[in-house]
């Protein structure tokens, strides 16, 4: 019998609740602490009686956050340091906040050379490679350092890469109209404003070459006052002419990519209300939703829409990535219908 | 062994198809089938083998509707009054948009004798008693028309039933922020206003008196551009002095209200991401919030905010309202013990 | 001494209030009366002493709405028939809501053989030409219908024609993100979602087509909780390489088109805002706004983002099709500036 | 011919500018200079040719924001002390952000022994005074520091007292729907959540306090997704039974306060369209509005809801404040008269 890879998660927010939450849905793979910084709701939620990490050891993420455990009369079983000093954490997924992923790396990390995945937040530089489960999975067999990244350029990433494998793609734009923020926030706007996004391109055509090197991509991204969904809106020039049939069987074919009439669901509040009925654990959904009814497709010419969970997209290739950082899957397709099945994901 | 009463709930909109979920956690009631109107996506996905309703027998609600659902392609077995005509259902509870309840109960459901559940949508005269399980569970004993009130009368009922038994109410003023529409609509607005109730008072004192008949309330709302909850900020004039202990023991006491701390859950957004991370199914809160630091006691004065999730409150009380007018449970509160604890209800 | 064209305005709305007011600011043309259908809040307040439109002749739009005039109190010198039947009209401005148009085009004014400015709310096919002041105002010398397309169309046209006329345009994409209503509504939404347009492409690209009726297109569009203005994100392939310089400087060059810097005014609601500080009427804002520091050139491809004020920037084309339509200015160039100067545009 | 004071507005924010505008049209005030603590697009916009403070002295509030408006290659007259230190200057109105104005006091103001006004943003010991035109204008003659009240708390004050004065007020609890933020401001929310106040009683009935000492209200508040304008719900108690008639005289007989029908402008946007329509600058509404159809009196309970332009409704308070803190009219109905027909004020 193979031994389970023992994981950390550091980091309880948006991406690190639902990376824990799905490890230990994985046969595969042991949770075997998660770590945090402040003794907040969310930490206290997941951890009672009625919490899905109920049971789960607990530290904290150094001394300071120690302390506020301790005076937030929680039990907290050390700092990180000391779980890793004594050597028995295998892989930690490092879902804090943007940038301080690169801190902990210097600051931590190194010193006990645990295997890291980092997320989107951080600078590609961060690790030695950036990962999709689709394009590079083996890329992370020997790698001590790999990021997935973020839920935009994931997706982006899951629909171009099935239209370049199949067509070649010659050139994209995305144009990303963007979610202001995550449901349970409430301090941050625009309230009733478009926000444009200073940065052109937007760093999400700039990331998902980090995966798709050699993708001829720009993009455009606005924040509009919504906290439910992403929409991508897409035109693709492929290396041939296809018809609509082409690209909705290559879609259709691909793993992690759903369709969706419009016409039924014209709306990204429909979308979710959809994955609640299916009572999908905080409504979660993993793949990417394309409407097929709105894609258009002309000589070579593909335009698309396609709308994108925000706080769950990225975990199934997070659970993917520990399998290939640790190696105990080799092939790819294994370890995707693994995670699949596991969470419930449509196909 | 006593016989399950036969329910149909006709109607699959935010409120029937949680209602119907909620039967089918009961051991005591039979869902035998369920009623719609239109094919729509959500019929469609409750369904589905993913679907929590999967294998429940769908009928129309008449021929119109029949034809609509072959079109459809979808299985339909006949129309709600083919079902009717059998002598198969017990209690039919409505859930057909305001109204449409009363248009049933003339057109179909008197002609068949069914005992029948309204919402709070239809006018009070719709049935004979309005229901509410603290107050008057027993009238519905022998009734064949009863209707349980929308989700902000039920809601202030709690409480304000709680603070009268213990220290009897002199006079109530409630203001009312009310959530603008469901989380999956999207055609309803304002999106950048607020909008003010014209009935002043407006129909929740009004409605709240249908149970506390001799409550002295007078009640005024706005709507305003959210879709997670309703908030009510509440003055309320007891008939002698208090404590703070003594309110917050009686909310304490009292199942249907739990409390959270304002300073931890400072929006309702915050609200809603608790019960996501319980992994509610579709983040349905059946409690009462009560923010029990926001609670003020002064003399004979106690002023609270309370937070409602209008897509679930009302669901307990339904289903105690079946075992009432069914009378297969006389004691109000084992029947409220066993819908809270069918449930999940934490207190 | 030219004797001033008699024009009426029918239908008091938007864009309607809009029109009548910048007709009244021009020297060369006369505002004869504005025509409505009902007694509402608008209506009665333009119409005050306070009002912009105080002392101005109404009409009503019919018999049906003269009585409603009547029955509110208010003053009205007869139906629009009458005004027409007298003679004493050369144009009407039809505002009225979409598809209407079209009845009165079928109902009175084809009776009457009165010239007409249509909006983009109605079909192409309502007039004979769809109008943009720089690339067609000759084509309305001798036509009887002439239609001004919507907000979004005639920004785009503005933009492109210029791309175009220097540059050359091989092909263009273009993501919408729509205002979902106007500021003074407050019965639509979306509250808290992303809709997408189910025709695709969106009627948009269509749309500018039938003035740049060369041009190669296409539109994707999505609707979002905003009510200021809307943003398009614009993929340009031109027939030649370019520099950063020409295109900012042909953009510099063209009125109606303004540039503001991305990072000083990072949302739509920080546009509106300056234009309040101008004291504009109604914070209108009649110049399509394009971010200098936000567009992108690279060989032959010029991205950029431009916000649209949708209920002020048809007005200036508006008053311009009036000259035309009329011939009382057969220089285009004259009127465009005669127009800006009347309004106060900036360039 | 008496001599004008000389006046400085230190901080052109949201209030600031609004002042400093204000004073512009007073024939009995001089606007010596504006003065600002950075070069941001608000104070450029304004002092542009087509802006409203055009030509006006522009003052840095300190020697880094003099370098700062230097970098910007803005022309700046020196620091606010360099024009205090010259005497020129008889009063200040202090329009700084939250808590800097108590900072300015300290180090600035109480050295150069100018007078001063503060807005409501600073706490209440910020002055020896906190003012109403209404209440205390007279107690403002002999003082240096006066204090005007926030939008919420002015406007509470305006109603309640009318109140008062005519029929005595035994107890007040109000209920506040409070915007987000300002129309231009893109980076607070909540987006879809309603935000509670968290200090009950809510600052608003504490503050009321300060000028209407002797007076009993209790008021809680929430924050919801809007920028148009704050909206209260009031229950008042009075000391003898009224008639609606008596109500509505009592509001129509006194200034700043005017009536609209609720079933005519049933949502704050409809309102906030009228006094676009009316021209006002920056749609500024300095009246309380009062919801006439909505005002509900039964014995000696009185209920009205009131709709409050956050942005402008303390303009004219800070007008009379500073003929009051000055003594040039000792008369408080005159400045009022008179500060109302400069701005246009309906009643």
């Amino acid at each position: 019998m193979k031994v389970k890879p023992k994981v950390v998660v550091n980091g309880i927010g948006t991406i690190g609740k639902r990376v824990a939450h799905a490890i230990k849905l994985q046969d595969d793979i042991d949770l075997v602490a998660i770590s945090s910084k402040v003794p907040n709701n969310v930490i206290k939620t997941v951890l009672e009686p009625n919490g899905f990490l109920y049971g789960t050891d607990l530290y904290a993420s150094d001394l300071e956050a120690y302390n506020e455990f301790k005076k937030a009369g929680m039990w907290v079983n050390g700092t990180l340091e000391d779980l890793l000093r004594n050597g028995a954490v295998d892989v930690i997924i490092d879902c804090t906040p943007e940038g301080i992923g690169a801190q902990n790396k210097k600051n931590l990390y190194e010193k006990y050379g645990v295997k890291v995945i980092f997320q989107g937040g951080e600078k590609a530089d961060v690790a030695e490679t950036t990962f999709n489960s689709f394009v590079n999975y083996e890329e992370a067999f020997d790698k001590t350092y790999v990021r997935v990244p973020s839920c935009n350029t994931t997706s982006l990433i899951r629909t171009l890469y099935t239209l370049d494998q199949k067509f070649g793609v010659e050139y994209v734009f995305v144009a990303l109209a963007r979610r202001a923020n995550d449901p349970h926030e409430y301090k941050k706007g625009p309230i009733d404003a478009i926000e444009y996004d200073l940065h052109v391109p937007s760093h999400h055509s700039i990331d998902v070459k980090t995966v798709l090197k050699h993708l001829n991509i720009f993009s455009l991204a606005v924040k509009v006052p919504t906290t439910k969904m992403h929409v991508h809106m897409l035109d693709v020039t492929l290396k041939r002419n296809v018809s609509y049939e082409e690209i909705i069987d290559a879609f259709e074919k691909q793993t992690r990519i759903i369709f969706l009439e419009g016409k039924e669901y014209p709306a990204t509040s429909v979308i979710i209300e959809k994955f609640r009925d299916y009572l999908r654990p905080r409504n979660d959904i993993w793949e990417v939703i394309v409407l097929k009814d709105l894609v258009h497709v002309e000589n070579n010419k593909v335009r698309y829409i396609q709308a994108v969970h925000q706080e769950a997209v990225v975990i199934p290739e997070n659970i993917d990535a520990i399998r290939a950082i640790t190696g105990i899957e080799k092939d790819k397709w294994k370890s995707i219908e693994k995670t699949n099945k596991s969470l419930g994901i449509l196909k």
